[in-house]
């Protein structure tokens, strides 16, 4: 570890309370380095523009946190055990090039906002990143509702209720990731706010030009308050996880659904084979790995909320708790993200076997359509509910899936899915 | 319990298992019975519109749905065991009093749509009262933070760290509950879709007047898909305890403030008498219940936010498993609202103590106001920084609280607290 | 609500804020009644052995304290909001009826060490309920292991695998529920330590008898310190839940079974009619609603478990945060031990339909046998697997399920079930 | 990624999804490498036993697996993303090095028992660590507890209430970590089961040696049951977090005192310096960063519970899902051992600062101590509190903080703490 900027000296050094200390911080901070370095940038800038240093000294630290920048992509800086965090390992760089220059760099800023402001910048990446799986998983299943509905069981208790369709399935996940899409787009206006220039939670005695801040990070306002910036640590690394959650959410019962419906008892949906593996004991086998993993994803982003909502059980002001939220949205956006991404092209590949799920459908499915049809024909429905209860197999025979779809006319059913509807909301989504 | 509607004859029943299946869930429908009443009268009309129902019938029904209301609302009429849930009571009181006409209310509907209509109309109120909580509290803090501003410590590490100010922290909390003003309604939003009509997730064979319902029961949009009108079943309730959830985590935080703030070792506040009380065996005790209450409601807006999410690793389509998320949303607001609707009054009347505050300001504090000094008159901040360091408490002499203050003239810091700026925001996320 | 017995005199009462600190605490307090007069009891004979209170008072208090306990579980008495808690209704009776004697009754104790011990009761008896469905699943699990084996398939990834038997798979949990009953009565054990005497976590200034009042009241050990008595609450009660949830987490997964077996699909299952349940909408189906709602329960329990463990983050020292807690077991408990109960009878009266299951059996699920074989035979088995893979369909044609499940040989498979390995271990484990 | 041992020909292999289906798992499968060549070598000799591998050739492959381990601990070998799993490691360098004699070692195993094994033998081992941990917790707070015992406010809603003592506050966290030693021993007891030999979840036919298997590796006894086998992965996890939670939990409690007694308010402890460290924007400050740390582990002991327990919403068999739990396990052991292993040094070198204590100790402390002497005189406890509640400054007057304590006889209380008898039971938890 490098000799420590703020470290007091005289004091004996424990090698396992160091390595409690530091945690994997610094491999994390990679994650945020990138934009650690833009948010310095922007704040050098800012302190130019007060007076606090040079204009010329502000572009030679630009110059040395581009070069780092470049250095840290291509692999020639390596952030490591070295340096005790990120933040560290820039003011080193800048110190070691460019002396005086460099340790004026932290000049009106702390650790505590610098963090604040490259987590932001990263969870404002990824959520950009969650939009759009969610903007294409939604197309994806409008496209394949548009164009193809073959007659399926539709279930209840995973028990045969009534005649479905792949149309209508996928309209649904369509709906779905639509409204994800726009949950996602609303936290990502909530987490677009600056706290650079908040210190340590409680300002400072400068001029600092946070407007330029704000501004040159594309930030959509200051975070103003500085307390409130401490506060917003972990929360709103929550409410990123809580917009991820959703998604993940009707992914993971999604992937129940393909779980079900690639196994050999249900048997209506092939799954593209770079989808499946083998097993190490078990040479018969194709399993739908992928699709239990995305399955599993929502455990990950549940683990990592927790994780955080955990730690924030705490009065204002920074406590070195806080620092573990780092790794929990690291592994949340990780997993949760990954499935996500994966999402539109398993569903554009995916296969229905047609004939598997017509052989699904039982006469007794249309007992709601014949006890709905007496309703219309004057019988009231708890009466009509009843004879078809005690005749359901009968009522069904001689009823094709086909008629029974294109009789379900209540708005959003089979016979009237309203994709155009819902392909508006996504534009509106999507440019919202 | 009652006679049930949809159960088939010969059946043997075990109290036991019946009392498994039914929970507590007649007793939870009495807080949606109201909202079950009101969708079903637009169902009413719906159908009338469609000619499923007479106009006269669809009056009459109206009018019985009407007196239901009244007599719940007066304890004449109680929902309790004998009916197995909310649903079914209405019926029986429609085919009750009305006859064949009261039998034709179910058609075209199903338990389904029924709950998930009542649940989001609940929701959508339940929200409109945690966003004004939120409004009424960032305006008494807003109130507070213009009025007065004393000097107190800024802690960080639950240690000394610089001057702060109560108007600092004020506006901290005031910002905070803006921006949880904000998400609250941007999930009024997502929640405000109108479910019903969809059926058990598939729709009917019926050309439902679904733009009636949605526009009677002044939702936002119709939720279009039938299955995913059933995917959102949990979800939706997730979000809304999602949103809650934002705003009781900063209660967490101030309650947590409060907690210390009260002690005799800090000693800061005092709570108006009524949040306090007394203990069974200590005669000397006056004890700040309300606010370790507060703190603690978090817990259960958590532990029900895990009791959805947990259920919720199922297939699309209906499961009962979904049932308990009614408890669950029931629990989390009952606790997470009643937290935050005694915020504003607490906050409003509870009193800063001056002395206490100003006695545990000490020189060190001031050593950041000196190396950012000393970094401004053109010493690397570093070098500042590390000067500072081997003088902290000799540099602050002389120094005052006021002065430190007023110097601190960052955006948002006590020298430029920007309350006009915060106050806009507010104004607008309350119109939003 | 009552004259409170610890309030001070002059405060204005606010009735939000009484309902607030009240929460539905005396109603709770229903649960814990009868073992607070039981540990009530046992303090007053305790005190009485130190001279505080004289025989014959203690003889009178214990007296009406049976009274008491006879009235509440007769009706006569009723525990209501009249009362701030059940331990002020228990004094003030004892004052209504004995004057000065009960005022007696309260001294060296807390109502901090008073719901602790009558907590510490419940969960004790709540335990041994839990325990005892855990041995009673097991016996049946067993029972029906042996007394009947049919072919069925045997899954991994919802796929179909290899052979499996019905022996195995209740075999299975009957291991599992085994190792549930054992660990329910650790915890059992760690929780029997008697808190009574600790006060409000600083004992007092008296010789209070505890040997007396632990032997009294059963328990397998004093709780000695005070502080750490107050940390044990909330943990004992998850520790508890622990216990519980490990029992339900298994259920959860056999609910999942059940529920995927009784779909058409699979129609391995058919359940007792008396676990299944009607549609409102859908005359035709028969739904297995117990199964959902018992796969549902272990939702109640892990939320339960997160209200409490959110609360824990804490100083020590007793904090009202910590009264939900209540609330938490009870929820934990009412829902998790009623489905653990309702589940040995629903497994020794489900029925295996065998000629599904032999139909699901396909050729190809043999060739695990086959490698294998070959192994055996001296082909490398990593060879042997390849090339069973390769005629993985080929390989198993001609073979029954009878013949792969008696060559199933290594130790606990469906060739050596070791049955009475698992009957000894139940024994052990009931008497332990 | 090396060539799949499992892997069919002909298909297409996607980047992007192989990066997701082995997300970090060959890394992870680091902590458990060594355990695996350890399962290995037992598992090779229970072929030997039953003639499916040669004498020679088990042991052949005994010397490489033990060179594998001397490679692997020397760095020699490492793993790496070369291999697709640990398991595959391990077969891959035998077929190497001794061709068919490799090729046989996964004869009658499944890279799910193999993984299970590992796990455990991990488990067991961290297990192990955890309960050393609080064993040496207890000895520290008990010899501390025993050698000095100094004037301390008892708080109660952190208020202060009574007066208590260093030694009592000492032996509270020691009789909490010899109940924290004794659950995690029971747990220990549940996980130490041998699953080797129980293949894919269906056992295989060929009668392994599954007794030489437990003996080998020192397991307790057989899992039998190879469906329990399957059904016990993340079961048993979770169990080992419960464990090592149950002491994080009151690790964070420790910690939650020892931040407030650090804080400049309080000023009670002053923490060994190597536990402190500095601030990056403010000279003054020594943060007890490794205090809050330790509180913040449990967050991650959480998180990984959560991670887990979402995962486990499945049918019985394997299902890959269940992958994720080794990163679960790795997480929480990684922070929540961490942690624990700091405290025992850290309780050791902490200093109490008798004068701050002395100091917070007002005469109206003393108001219980008084009410229960009138009790004993005489006056009914009701009464005399109320006679205290109202004079309570007055009645502390000339008290001492000594005598105080010395009269506090309740046993368990500053007066006869039962040392003794914690240490009785300390050993005894040692020994079990």
């Amino acid at each position: 570890m490098s000799d420590l900027l703020w470290q007091k000296g005289g004091i004996a050094v424990d090698a396992k309370i160091m390595a409690f200390l530091a945690g994997d911080d610094v491999l994390l901070d990679r994650e945020f380095f990138l934009h650690d370095i833009a948010a310095s940038a922007a704040h050098v800038d800012g302190l130019a523009n007060i007076g606090i240093v040079t204009r010329d000294d502000a572009a030679a630290i630009r110059r040395e946190l581009d070069a780092l920048a470049t250095d840290f992509r291509s692999g020639d800086f390596v952030l490591d055990e070295r340096f005790e965090d990120g933040h560290s390992a820039i003011e080193a760089r800048l110190v070691e090039r460019l002396g005086d220059a460099g340790k004026r760099v932290h000049t009106g800023r702390s650790r505590n906002d610098q963090i604040l402001v490259a987590t932001r910048l990263w969870l404002r990446e990824r959520l950009d990143a969650v939009a759009d799986a969610c903007r294409r998983t939604a197309a994806v299943c409008l496209d394949r509702a548009a164009s193809e509905s073959l007659p399926m069981p539709g279930y209840t208790h995973i028990q045969r209720a009534v005649v479905s369709s792949t149309a209508l399935w996928f309209a649904g996940f369509a709906e779905s990731f639509i409204d994800n899409l726009t949950l996602v787009r609303a936290t990502r206006e909530l987490v677009d706010a600056n706290p650079l220039g908040t210190a340590a939670g409680y300002g400072v005695n400068l001029p600092l030009d946070r407007e330029h801040t704000t501004q040159a990070l594309g930030f959509g306002r200051m975070q103003i308050n500085p307390i409130y910036a401490q506060l917003s640590r972990g929360k709103f690394e929550m409410a990123a996880i809580d917009a991820l959650a959703g998604a993940v959410l009707d992914l993971r019962r999604l992937a129940w659904d393909l779980s079900l419906f690639t196994s050999g008892e249900f048997g209506f949906v092939t799954l593209a084979p770079q989808y499946t593996t083998g097993s190490s004991i078990m040479p018969n086998k194709r399993n739908p790995d992928v699709v239990e993993l995305m399955r599993a994803s929502y455990a990950s982003v549940a683990g990592a909320r927790t994780e955080i909502e955990q730690l924030l059980s705490l009065p204002s002001g920074y406590q070195r708790d806080l620092q573990l939220s780092k790794g929990s949205i690291f592994h949340a956006f990780r997993h949760g993200l990954a499935a996500l991404e994966l999402l539109p092209d398993l569903l554009a590949s995916m296969a229905w076997n047609a004939q598997r799920m017509r052989d699904a459908i039982e006469p007794a499915m249309y007992a709601t359509d014949v006890a709905v049809e007496a309703a219309v024909a004057g019988i009231p429905f708890r009466d009509a509910y009843r004879a078809a209860a005690d005749g359901a197999a009968a009522a069904g025979q001689g009823r094709t899936p086909e008629a029974s779809l294109a009789a379900r006319v209540s708005p959003g059913a089979s016979g009237d899915l309203r994709l155009d509807v819902l392909r508006q909301r996504l534009q509106r989504a999507t440019q919202a």
